[in-house]
């Protein structure tokens, strides 16, 4: 007989593992909804076209795409947003505008295995719709980091970094760079601090030209940067016209708007300016941040950024976005690690003791009274000496035992005893539900 | 540009769409709770192989089902239970007996899209393993019929047919029939009623050989019974043995056992018996029941039954198992229908409606404390005229308006309206979580 297993990268959750992803989506869904954020959902399953359409036939290699039995290039999806921006587009004259929406799903990526990646991750997706400036992003970061609070976890935890890949744009052209070279220098960028020197002047070469030694100084000097006042100096030296200088001085005020309303909201403590940060994903526009956890030690927390193009892009109006991702791998590993992950104990309100087959009926009619007036109630199926039942009841961790013997029958009654301090009270059986809830 | 759609048989669920979705899934696990039964989840995608091993290679054509990257065979699920079955052989030594598991998941089926069926839909799987006798099937099914009443549907609107395989089985052999044969014609039984007389004696012949006519009237008999009484009368023309005799008599008491076990609890006026039903399935093994509407308008509710080989079929021990399925989509079109689905409107506690520039740092201050403190707080992101402010406050459902205007900053108050009454007070800002605790 073959022994079935999960595929690689795939999870199984048994009674005590969903406890724990059960809390990591109630704290997301109580943080999202504070904020006034409405839960949607899209379908795990799309045309392989609407993912291709965002991100280039490139993507294909990290897919579970497939023919379905029609004919139909599908695939699972390995993100939420192009759906997201394919419901959006569909009915965005209809929508009341700012779009405040989230999900929790699950996502697939074909990918090799590593500590914190696996092929199916549950995310919580974030997006805020409809909103072109800065103040979009201060919901969002702070949603980011209060949701992380939310988990028990604090500035000794965790922190975000934040970077901005118009500013990028604006420094590399301030450099002299255009379109695909930019694509090609950010994309180094993104590999910076895990390549050797030798490695990033080669790649810098081949997408910059024979200017790659100077351009690492330049641009090691702008990942340095960690004050908007830094930035600004950055800049002073590099400017070389007007439209330039009103770009920056509109940027820095965006900056000014983001920093100053985290800081607002008591956040400030938590961001790190940091322009190393460029995320991998090319359709960002404009600020991208990502959260670790402070001792280096998993991979991103969560991540995302604004994304004023996707929309358009898919089918709909211009519409300006903002969103971010935390997936549940990470999340669960620090959680775990920092000791914030509860244990949890399913108990119930009710343990019946049941006599025996005459008793039976009347303990089965009063436990579906008792589950349809909302309490948890368990018994034993089997027919069990009272000693055993007891015993079970107890290490249920029922808070009653409601005991069904034949005195009790006789006189009309059930027994209750709290399984904590083992006292007992006689409770008239035409009035048990009363009692009940005086009790719970 | 292309317009992106979902693919046929999938679904996207807007905000208003989704909370429906989540009121299901809410009710769903409220009732699976009070019956002490634990949650547990396992993956979408899996082994082609576990589901042709449960259901043989003719599965094959309703699955989605391909080679994924590394050159496995896969497949979405088209239901949990041979995932259940796995999860509980893998560790059926360390599980407490009985197990009391349910989930709620999607699977996917390709078949040709009807009323009521979706390619992708969610379903409620609930399963008790490990309790060989009729009292698991009394959960069970108490257990779907309350989950029904939780949606508050009643005796009105849906009822159980209840039937049984085990009985088919003794009273085919009793004809004279054997393996092959006795599957082919509850093949045949399964399409009973939706068969023109002609048709059902043609496909009976082709199972039961030259004997069609004689069997259509025995299965037509059979199919009228409606009491266990019926059942014993019907049996005692065509017992043949003492075997037969004991084997009927502990079938009986069986029945019994599960007939008074519901009406004890109250729930005997939702069963109906009718042998029609004995699910297309070939794992069950005893019981099955489906519940329907009783105006007969829809597909079936919800079905189930007791399958005791699959276990052990799937690799782990001997283990006695029951359970049942209830999908979201036919489910969702009778509450629509009945009038019993919501409408749901996400309102938040709070709108903090804010002077200007001076004001704001305060306010988000305020935001802040009161989405950490578990409120949810909406304002707007742009700044606005406070008459404009006022009007999204209204129409955004907040109980309360929290108003920072330049008097307010002044005196280190900010003022609380009841959006309800219109009424108003002075809050001091060090005592505003004091004072909203009073107010929420």
């Amino acid at each position: 007989m073959a022994t079935f297993k999960t595929l690689p990268g795939f999870r199984e959750f048994y009674p005590e593992d969903y406890a724990q992803r059960k809390h990591i989506f109630q704290i997301w869904r109580q943080v999202a909804r504070r904020f006034a954020f409405q839960e949607f959902d899209g379908p795990v399953l799309e045309s392989l076209e609407l993912f291709t359409a965002k991100s280039g036939p490139e993507i294909e290699s990290q897919l579970f795409c497939f023919e379905d039995k029609g004919g139909r290039q599908v695939s699972l999806r390995p993100e939420l947003t192009p759906t997201l921006a394919r419901m959006v587009a569909a009915r965005a004259n209809g929508l009341k505008r700012p779009i405040k929406w989230f999900s929790i799903g699950d996502n697939f990526r074909y990918e090799r295995q590593q500590k914190g990646r696996l092929r199916c991750f549950t995310q919580l997706n974030v997006d805020l719709l409809g909103e072109p400036g800065p103040a979009a992003e201060v919901e969002l970061i702070a949603l980011l980091i209060q949701s992380l609070l939310g988990f028990g976890l604090n500035e000794e935890d965790f922190y975000v970094r934040l970077s901005d890949r118009n500013l990028w744009m604006l420094y590399l052209a301030a450099l002299g760079y255009e379109g695909e070279a930019i694509a090609g220098i950010l994309g180094v960028v993104d590999k910076w601090e895990r390549m050797p020197e030798d490695k990033l002047i080669a790649q810098l070469a081949e997408v910059a030209g024979d200017k790659a030694d100077q351009l690492k100084a330049s641009v090691d000097a702008f990942l340095k940067l960690d004050s908007v006042e830094g930035i600004r100096d950055c800049f002073a030296a590099l400017e070389s016209d007007e439209e330039g200088k009103s770009q920056l001085s509109e940027r820095l005020a965006d900056w000014q708007v983001l920093l100053e309303g985290l800081s607002a909201m008591g956040l400030g403590a938590f961001i790190k300016i940091d322009l190393s940060i460029v995320r991998g994903l090319a359709y960002y526009t404009g600020f991208v941040f990502e959260a670790f956890d402070k001792k280096g030690e998993f991979r991103a927390l969560a991540g995302g950024g604004r994304y004023d193009a996707l929309v358009k892009k898919m089918g709909g109006p211009d519409m300006p976005a903002v969103g971010f991702g935390m997936g549940d791998v990470v999340l669960g590993e620090l959680l775990k690690s920092r000791g914030k992950m509860p244990t949890f104990v399913d108990t119930v309100d009710f343990f019946a003791v049941i006599g025996g087959d005459e008793e039976k009926p009347v303990a089965l009619a009063d436990i579906a009274l008792l589950r349809q007036a909302g309490y948890s109630v368990e018994y034993q199926l089997k027919g069990q000496a009272f000693g055993k039942q007891f015993k079970a009841a107890t290490s249920s961790g029922a808070r009653f035992a409601l005991i069904y013997g034949s005195e009790e029958l006789e006189k009309g009654i059930v027994k209750l005893r709290n399984l904590a301090d083992r006292s007992e009270q006689d409770i008239p059986r035409s009035q048990l539900l009363e009692a009940v809830r005086e009790l719970i």
